[in-house]
């Protein structure tokens, strides 16, 4: 059964793909590489040791990517990766977010709390085990109670034997079960930050966007026994200078895609779930400009609006994953290759017996969904600032969480208690009006004659019911809500208080919400991995799996494309960096918050740094969230930058990969050794990278 | 009647109109400039004196635009504008397109031969006269020529007086008459041009885009007497530098717009003539690839390619046209408009009997056009090059053209009769594929039944019948068809030729359908003036007119947009130039046949050149072709930018303005003084600049 990392890389040389796939599409595993393909395109494929390198120098960076680049733990990741890092270490007198920071030597080195991250060590196919598990005429729940133990148990096990962090892995929506197996680092230490606004420049304006001028790393080290780690594997700097077309590679974790849904499934967001999100964070951005209009001094405004530009990227990046929904060439692709797949299935006795009625189950489940879809949009509208806490409060008496374990989750749970029951700012006629608003969405969506509608509003107004409700409540004193939370089921169901009336009819709906959704995802559960055995067999393994925040590799060339009403130049430079620091006429401080400022000393750089050095530049590499961070390497398995975003046009990758428009965002190494040799002063740091 | 240039600048005080349009829309004649609205909007109008140095330094050069900024004549305009002059001084040792040119003395100081410019002293309206020839109960067709006669005749009668050259101005589609009276200059001296690479940085691919890096100026002199011209009036550079939000003016002479079409021409623009603009670009698109494709050597095929940029330029152009065309939001906007415009002109009894039925014979005009449409689109087809030379001969037989004073004119004829006659590389297996092609297309777009393809084709192939024509025709013989054009109708009559044959059958198609467009123009000439006097009685003169290619002032800021998924920075410099260079990654002399590679001066001049100079800016003034070369003027009058361009998202101008996505590009005059001074040695022309 296992796969350990060496025979997981001798299975690589029987995985020769044919080119069904797009070009350089795909987030692969390390067990089924496409080299075939890439040596029939580009003329080289990595081999064994390359891979080893690879796998070896990535981290998981609490989420993100990184790779170690130094023989003494040195580990280079995105500066919007460190920020959490850099915000925790920050103080009033020392803001590393605003000023960066430069470690002149390891006593500087500022160790980062709590901070563990993560290399994979190995990585075992336990597919076979768990599967085992599952005996004939077992009821769906009990079956999938059966894999999850069996999944669990072998993951135990493996940790146990090898002292590694166990993680389950699920790939192919189920079609394979891996055990990956992690070192830990837990002590880890800040050693270079450049300022918020060079590591961040251009902001949130320029996110997702290219061409692009943004030195967006941060360098980390690892220590262990409170010496510098030394990594059995480490990247090199690179020897010879990368070019337009060159042949690229990126390690490390994409969070998630969704391009293996069925076409059904898609359907569902492009008409339901995408089109919700988009408009929530469209009301979310009208009531901050609402609350920034209505605000009493200019520093109110500011910090209000502040708060919009978080929201403003959110629908940035969710307009262009929707982008990719409403594609109907795009669309029309996916259900050819779905209606391709369902033939082959249905031709076949064998795999018809076992998957030739998992689309129609899976559509099922979708109808399930949109049965449900409009009651989870009326209850998700009771967001009172005491409504909420109230709907926080039933359900940790109906339906409290298990204990974990797990210090986060533990620590989360709390939280969510603390915030329920804990004292705030009551608005009696803010809680009013939202109320009403939930009401009369109720009344709307559901209709005059649902059983919520007409047991809670009848023949009333949404107002009226609200300022009773509202008026009547005595649970806006944190103490009240103590007293109900404390005394449990028993306090409720005597409670005559008539906001918490309406909450709780609220909790009926969201209670058969929650059963609908469960016996959807258990059709899936069951349904999604029949598929992706299907399609394996059909198809072999010329798939990569959906994105699950786990280690991949995908490849790539640096390449132009066409964007903007013209031809995108696949390098920046620092020249570009002043440039567009320039070119807002003299007024950058005041365009988009200063998104495209420059630190004081950067300005009297110019004459100091080697203006040509590329900055960032554009990849075919197919990438997602959770890449940010990840090396970049060339066939000689040299670090040659640090990718950190992609491209506007792009976006639709979330369901599909397009090469004439997908581009990953790196920086180029050069660019930070440039920096910290000629900005920050730091050559020191240059000669430890990479030796 | 006539409205010298003082009192239309004192009409101007009394033209405060109200804010009816979009911010900074509109391209204004002198007679009627918005005043009051800039005057609310950016706390400035500009005043008598103001408008005259704009006036009388704006110059038009040869359907571009210029402008005087020295009292010895200097005379500034795009380089895009002087380019054609570029190439008539060019020789096989002085190529002055590639490497430029500085004339270190008058005496260096380039002579270009035909080239004559204009400035316009005095605007006439003659309105009243012209309406004055029209007699009730004349016929449109008598009318029309009423109209045309008197128009000439008081043309020339204020030419005579003033010693001026009279050019006829119909503004408002008909609703006024005007005569424009130019200050001609025949010697124009070529002073100074930067390289093509820096003069058109980006080429063809970066048209109509920004961020743009492109240093787009020429600067002449012009000569009276063998001297430098003295101007009346100059433009002084700027002594204030220009600043993000400034107020700016662009003077020139703006080409052609459609803005004051009705909704039904729009319909019909974007329902046929549009898509088939596009269409026909995109095949042309196809042949030239597959023609160098086919090319025999690398030379060939770069020679072939090289068409291939103004042809990807126009459909860029047309695709943007048409994408204002298919704005469903903003059509229901202008149809929204003209739905008012006819419910006032109903309400009102004298309007009604005016111009009530203007639109409905309009609309009928469209559908006489649709009628011919597709005959129209079959007759082009017939376009080999033989096929071609023939239905020129009988166009030159049966429809003479009138012989003409004009020389431009004259040489045009002659030109076009040389080539129908003249010897060409005749191929035969080419011409007969042609024809084939647009017989096919005969039986297609007219059906089987119509009596062209029931003559020429009946039941047979067309491959078949192009095949005997073209194997038949004697007429590819150069003094066959000399023989035929000077043997005139008799020979026509008599001729045998097969291929003639179809090409006279042709030519009946085409009579029929110029017959249908004649007839459609006299109803739209009619009618469009009658809406033109309603629009002016309902809203008074808070129009503009369309573009006429005649002299327009625009207003508006410099300013950010929307687009590329962030925002647009107003400038760019010195260092964008070198970053856009640069990014090429090593690439930039194979990038889109090296749109953006450097003379290799400029490499080295990046250490003598201030970078941080602002060289191109965008600004929200409302310009379409025709404006290139403008100068664009501060409120004390000073120059402080050339207009070159418009940007990709507001190509639609052509039909609506959008403040929200229009932008003009304009190089920065700074950038042009940088150059003088620092890359060309050319000092002692700035010297002159302004004084």
């Amino acid at each position: 059964m296992a796969l350990t990392l060496r025979s997981a890389l001798s299975a690589v040389c029987l995985a020769l793909l044919s080119g069904a796939l797009t070009a350089d599409e795909g987030m692969w595993t390390f067990d089924n590489l496409p080299l075939k393909k890439m040596l029939a395109k580009y003329g080289f494929a990595p081999d064994k040791q390359w891979l080893e390198l690879a796998q070896l120098s990535a981290v998981n960076f609490g989420g993100g990517s990184a790779s170690f680049i130094s023989s003494n733990g040195l580990c280079i990741t995105n500066h919007h990766v460190g920020r959490g890092s850099l915000q925790r270490l920050s103080t009033r007198e020392n803001d590393y977010i605003k000023n960066g920071f430069i470690a002149r030597s390891l006593d500087e080195e500022l160790k980062v709390p709590g901070m563990t991250i993560r290399t994979v060590m190995q990585m075992e196919n336990v597919t076979d085990i768990v599967n085992a598990a599952i005996k004939p005429n077992m009821s769906a729940k009990a079956a999938a109670d059966a894999r999850q133990k069996a999944f669990a148990d072998i993951a135990g096990e493996l940790g146990k034997k090898t002292g590694l962090e166990p993680r389950q892995v699920s790939l192919y929506r189920g079609g394979e079960y891996w055990v990956y197996l992690n070192k830990l680092h837990s002590d880890v230490r800040l050693v270079a930050a450049p300022e918020t606004q060079v590591g961040s420049f251009g902001g949130d304006p320029d996110n997702f966007t290219y061409p692009r001028h943004d030195l967006d790393f941060c360098i980390f080290r690892v220590y262990e026994d409170d010496k510098p780690y030394r990594p059995s594997h480490f990247l090199k700097m690179p020897t010879t200078p990368l070019k337009a077309g060159d042949l690229t590679f990126v390690i490390g974790n994409p969070g998630r895609t969704e391009r293996q849904l069925t076409y059904a499934q898609m359907c569902y967001n492009r008409d339901y779930t995408a089109p919700a999100t988009i408009a929530s964070l469209k009301a979310r951005r009208e009531s901050i400009l609402a609350e920034a209009a209505a605000s009493a001094s200019e520093d109110d405004r500011r910090r209000i609006m502040a708060s919009i530009f978080g929201v403003e990227n959110s629908l940035k990046a969710n307009q262009g994953y929707y982008r990719g929904l409403i594609d109907t060439a795009a669309m029309a692709k996916i259900k050819a290759a779905e209606d391709e797949l369902k033939a082959k299935i249905n031709a076949d006795a064998k795999l018809k017996a076992e998957a030739g009625d998992s689309f129609a189950r899976i559509d099922e489940s979708v109808k399930m969904l949109i049965s449900v879809f409009k009651d989870q949009q009326v209850v998700a509208g009771f967001n009172g600032d005491l409504a909420s806490r109230l709907a926080a409060i039933v359900g940790l008496i109906t339906d409290p969480p298990q204990t974990s374990d797990n210090p986060r989750l533990a620590a989360q749970q709390n939280q969510a208690r603390e915030r329920a029951i804990g004292e705030f700012a009551f608005d009696r006629e803010r809680e009013t009006v939202a109320l009403a608003a939930a009401l009369e969405r109720a009344r709307a969506e559901l209709g005059a004659k649902h059983q919520f509608v007409v047991s809670v509003l009848g023949s009333k107004l949404s107002r009226e019911v609200a300022e009773t409700a509202v008026g009547g409540t005595s649970l806006d004193r944190a103490e009240a809500r103590k007293a109900l939370l404390d005394g449990g089921k028993k306090t409720l169901d005597a409670s005559k208080d008539p906001l918490l009336a309406i909450i709780l009819k609220v909790r009926d709906i969201q209670t058969r919400v929650n059963k609908t959704q469960s016996d959807a995802r258990a059709i899936v559960d069951e349904h999604a991995p029949r598929i992706a055995k299907a399609r394996f067999a059909v198809y072999g393994k010329e798939m990569y799996p959906d994105a699950t925040g786990t280690l991949r590799l995908t490849y790539g060339a640096v390449e132009s494309y066409d964007a903007n009403g013209t031809k995108i130049q696949p390098f920046t430079t620092f020249y570009g960096l002043y440039d567009r620091h320039i070119g807002w006429g003299g007024n950058a401080a005041n365009a988009e918050n200063g998104a495209w400022t420059l630190p004081e000393k950067w300005l009297t750089l110019k004459d100091k740094l080697n203006l040509e050095t590329p900055l960032n530049f554009v990849h075919t590499v197919d990438t997602i969230g959770g890449n940010s961070g990840s090396p970049v390497m060339n066939t000689r398995g040299e670090i040659v930058g640090l990718l950190f975003d992609g491209n506007f046009e792009g976006l639709p990758s979330n369901y599909f990969y397009d090469e004439k428009l997908n581009r990953s965002v790196s920086v180029d190494i050069r660019a930070v050794l440039e920096a910290l040799n000629n900005a920050y002063d730091a050559g020191f740091l240059v000669e430890q990278m990479g030796r």
